[in-house]
């Protein structure tokens, strides 16, 4: 099959079935995704849920025509299809084809792999969501959940490191404001088109977000924010995440239901608490109570402490700059290397030196730069002598690697300071 | 020895030395209290420190005539000495006997078992400390944790559990009269002589204590609240109840040092989690997220819950009164077997029957009829017939033998009310 096949039956097949289809997923590994669209079409589907189910939406349109336009409005959007096989497909959603959960009902059975993301933005889609985080919450969130939300989200997103959300009002927004403010990517992952992102009160956010971040969804141009979506599109934002932070929930809400995906994958399930007297902590003081495996964190940096165990953080505090080298993660340690013992380089340089991306070069050494391990000049970029490693600036010393702070200052000061 | 001599002998080993004192405690277990006391006067004691100790002490008086003036004193007030041979000694403070904690400094190492209490109020400390809970937390108490603590300690108290407490201003004080509002019973743990308890701005307070509740304390009567006996008695406040909730405690207090005392005697740890913005509940968080045994607890039902799964609460919603019965604590149980099938007896002629203090299968047969397994009428007490169980009184379901609630939908009503 031909790339332009694969990528206009796998629009045709996300029109056709809701995302996460179990049946569909699995005939698509099969037989490759034009096959898959061809037996669905012809009816001969050994699902009699599924059969039933795309006999009624091909009574609303042809799923190739509406492909085919679906395509077509994307690009005049400045949107673009991505699929697996393409180079910025997020690793990490492919853990939801192992998944199974034993709780009852087809939210919970339909969890397999996105076959697409429809994308928003110029930032490449893998790249975007390697170190990031999701923050999720209550869209009625309390004041007290949106300043913490802000502080957490910016201090985040200042290391950065991608806050993905869901775009809704709440703690949602507050998320992608946070990361916003810090200069730092956000990912908004949407249960409609991306072409109408949802809801319309955040549409300034929305723009915001396209130039510096991205608007994703499995659902084409067009697609309506039908409620079932919601649940739908939490597997995505539990699984295309280092890990997932909870700030306000009410009991047994959409939050809840993201955390317990995550907590299925395995992937660092945190809850900021907040007080018993209100219903906006009850979920998560929930979580707490029923997943041993859920962490308290109380403040961003102890976030990054939590995904580090699984990360490219320090889990003991560094002694100097050789201890820090060391835990690097490898795109950060090629730079290092390819970086002469003296004098200086251009990035152009150390990109075919690495043989990294130009633009993945300059996301390295930025965090580089922070960390006090290179420096720039005119003439370009250099190594900080080992033997007199500065301190990083103050500021930011949370950056790219981090001190790991006690467990208990540095949090107030961080949090508390807005109230 | 007489039992005049054992207790005369504690008392002035009080007096010499601190409680908890390893080598104290270790002499008395080996020779028992009067050759223990005998043997430090003489100095002919091999812990060097404890040699030096004893002899400063000496010189501000004859430890024997301290006793005997602290004795003459408590007869005064209507206080008395309880020591272990006595039958209303509590036995969960033995526990201490085998407490190790791996942590430097000798607050950690002097943690033996009190050779005596000092108390103060009619009802025997045994039974007081029977089926009780810890509530202990900041002295600086904010709106939230005061509102929280009351009206836990509300709950618990009318329940039928003691609630225990350190006397102190905020959390500690919340919790007494909490308890006190609602008629149950409460104990203070004082860390000076139960002559002066500690606050004055609580006397108000310990005198409604003394009426319902017990004062109780290590040190002799005249003994002064000096601040490293706030960390000795701790141990006691851990030791002595069926578990312990933290309300609010800033980072590394006496709180939290209280509730390494309850981990490190694998008793229930919880947790009333708070703001992450509030300094108050920094230590809060700071403990549940170093320890994997600390629980979130949110409301009354969750802490009864929690020591349920090590006393006489049910881990699993019971299904009718047989089921309750199978779960009733040994001495209910036994007061329920001496009930005739049919018929009705005198409660007198009931403890002879199940051979138990009155009082005992006074308590016992409250709390029966409370769960409906029991009723009184003018002829005495009857069995209720198992075809037709009553329901509890909806006000007091919780009390004695309660239906679990579920995780969540309890908490906020009961919490939430007063805000």
């Amino acid at each position: 099959m031909s790339g332009a096949e694969d990528r206009a039956a796998r629009a045709a097949l996300t029109w056709l079935a809701e995302p996460g289809n179990r049946a569909v997923w699995t005939l698509v590994e099969e037989t490759g995704a034009p096959a898959a669209l061809e037996l669905l079409l012809s009816g001969d589907v050994p699902d009699n849920r599924l059969r039933g189910a795309v006999s009624a939406r091909l009574a609303a349109g042809d799923p190739r025509r509406m492909a085919e336009i679906a395509l077509r409005r994307a690009e005049r959007l400045g949107a673009r299809l991505v699929v697996p096989s393409d180079e910025e497909w997020p690793r990490r959603v492919t853990d939801l084809a192992g998944l199974e959960l034993d709780t009852a009902g087809r939210i919970n059975f339909d969890i397999r792999p996105p076959l697409c993301f429809w994308v928003r933005g110029a930032w490449p889609l893998g790249e975007a969501l390697e170190r990031s985080v999701a923050i999720v919450g209550a869209r009625a969130a309390t004041g007290y959940g949106v300043n913490v939300t802000s502080e957490m989200a910016y201090a985040i997103g200042r290391d950065g490191w991608t806050v993905l959300s869901g775009g809704a009002f709440g703690i949602d927004a507050a998320a992608h404001r946070g990361a916003l403010a810090a200069g730092g990517p956000t990912v908004a992952v949407l249960a409609c088109g991306v072409d109408r992102p949802y809801p319309i009160g955040n549409s300034a956010m929305f723009e915001q977000i396209i130039e510096t971040g991205l608007l994703i969804s499995e659902w084409p141009i067009g697609a309506e924010p039908l409620r079932h979506r919601f649940l739908i599109r939490n597997r995505v934002i539990a699984a295309s995440t280092a890990g997932t932070v909870v700030v306000e929930a009410a009991a047994r809400s959409g939050a809840t239901q993201t955390m317990s995906r995550v907590l299925a994958l395995g992937r660092p399930a945190m809850v900021v608490p907040g007080p018993v007297t209100s219903a906006m902590s009850v979920g998560c003081h929930e979580i707490l109570r029923s997943n041993p495996f859920a962490r308290v964190v109380t403040s961003a940096a102890e976030v990054l402490e939590e995904i580090g165990h699984i990360g490219e953080y320090l889990a003991e505090p560094p002694r100097g700059p050789q201890r820090r080298h060391d835990h690097l993660d490898e795109e950060t340690a090629l730079v290092l290397e390819a970086l002469p013992r003296k004098g200086s380089v251009t990035p152009e340089q150390l990109a075919a030196e690495a043989r990294l991306h130009l633009r993945t070069v300059l996301r390295r050494l930025s965090l580089l730069e922070v960390a006090g391990l290179v420096t720039r000049t005119a003439e370009g970029v250099s190594l900080v002598p080992r033997q007199v490693p500065p301190d990083p600036p103050a500021e930011r010393r949370t950056s790219a690697v981090p001190e790991r702070s006690s467990p208990v200052s540095g949090q107030t000061s961080s949090v508390s300071e807005q109230d």
